[in-house]
């Protein structure tokens, strides 16, 4: 009777250790703990837009200058961005933020960046910054890149952004669509 | 009886299944693993002062050059620096380590920048690096960046480093007071 | 009686607590939850060898042009990069990705640099990127950097890569051996 009863008492505990594994296991699961939607809006500086620009060559290889993008996809030019963000898709909404950072041309045969940025937040809304860095191969239709961290609201969050080309036009304003999904929320 | 006894055995386990959930959520607490506090000592190239700079700028926008920040807040200038790490706001306390990398400052209308570095030490106290990304709204008394990542006594580290000017004399010298404080420890 | 099950009770709940804990800590263990070894190779542009050039300097220092890397370990040069990645050490070795993004030699008297920079990989093996960053004290035998993020088959990845020179030719060519170590994997 009293072995039964141990028994039953181990079936149990087994329940719970592998319930407690489950757990453990469900922290890493990849169910968004939060999804954001937003739009930031690139207008490159072109020598004749100053009052506009929200971004500037920094940067450029040799053979090019700092007025106008490189030719072989713009390879080699660093451009500073503080675009504003936006949540829809139209450049003259007020801006819920700012996308501060970097990137920069990599590839001399197709268009392709590296992104280092944040997106910062400072309204009732939303406070605090989340910040992003990864390759972004801009000819596909999405691509992904990583979600390093977060401040404030977005405190250690971690997760991946997907980017989509919204806009395009030119070679003065851009318009990209970032799908933000943290898997890690604190 | 049989039965009461299991009704407080299943009382029981659900106190275990609280305390498991409890203990997975306790990773997550808000609460360091590691606090620590730095100083380091940016000395920038004027065009004079080869000799104690620690800092240069090796990218601009069109409209500046290399030897003096710009203006409109050096929006466009990029900065590389090798900072003297102190553990107290003194520049000549013998160094623990060396800060590394750049900063862009990124706005027309204020001072904000985007920086990523390391911290990198090699001493009887600390050896490894502790890597750092993220806006710096340099106006703010206060801000957050990320600590995304770290290596040797810093492996795996994640957190958040808070910034603070303790010092800014024109525009050569800054020292930044460092908060940092980890909440994931390996 | 009842109270001398109800203590062993209480030692088996413990027991169990111990274990929980246990799980928890065991995700933390410094102990790769996957491993990879990649070569990337990195032949700069000095001016005459465009055509097989991977990398650019396009930011450097007042006292340095772009086309010759700077005097004092190259203190200042900003240069991009998109490298072919090999499984094996040959160069001429079919490519399985592509290593993009920059690194900024910042140190006056030794060689140092920081990386920021992605392993992109679109094959039939890897489909997804993997993100990096941190200080390569480039003298040291072996240097650590994080591993910050990832997307597609290295989705959320976190790690440490060691990087090795494994060659370096003159300042035009090198080759850099990375072994990844996800501690992370999802």
């Amino acid at each position: 009777m009293e072995a039964k009863r141990f028994l039953l008492l181990f079936f149990l505990l087994s329940l719970i250790s592998i319930s407690t594994a489950a757990t453990t296991q469900k922290v890493r699961a990849r169910k968004p703990c939060k999804s954001m939607v937003f739009y930031f809006h690139d207008i490159i500086y072109n020598g004749k837009n100053a009052k506009n620009a929200t971004s500037a060559i920094v940067g450029a290889p040799q053979w090019a200058n700092r007025t106008l993008l490189a030719g072989q996809n713009h390879f080699g030019d660093l451009v500073v961005f503080d675009d504003p963000i936006t949540l829809d898709n139209n450049l003259h909404s007020t801006p819920v933020g700012r996308a501060q950072g970097f990137y920069i041309y990599d590839k001399k045969d197709i268009f392709t960046a590296w992104f280092g940025f944040s997106f910062v937040f400072n309204s009732t809304e939303h406070t605090g910054s989340i910040n992003f860095a990864g390759a972004d191969p801009l000819m596909n239709k999405t691509r992904d890149i990583s979600v390093i961290g977060g401040t404030g609201d977005f405190f250690m969050a971690r997760g991946v952004a997907t980017l989509m080309t919204d806009a395009f036009e030119g070679e003065v304003y851009f318009r990209l669509r970032t799908d933000i999904k943290f898997y890690e929320c604190w």
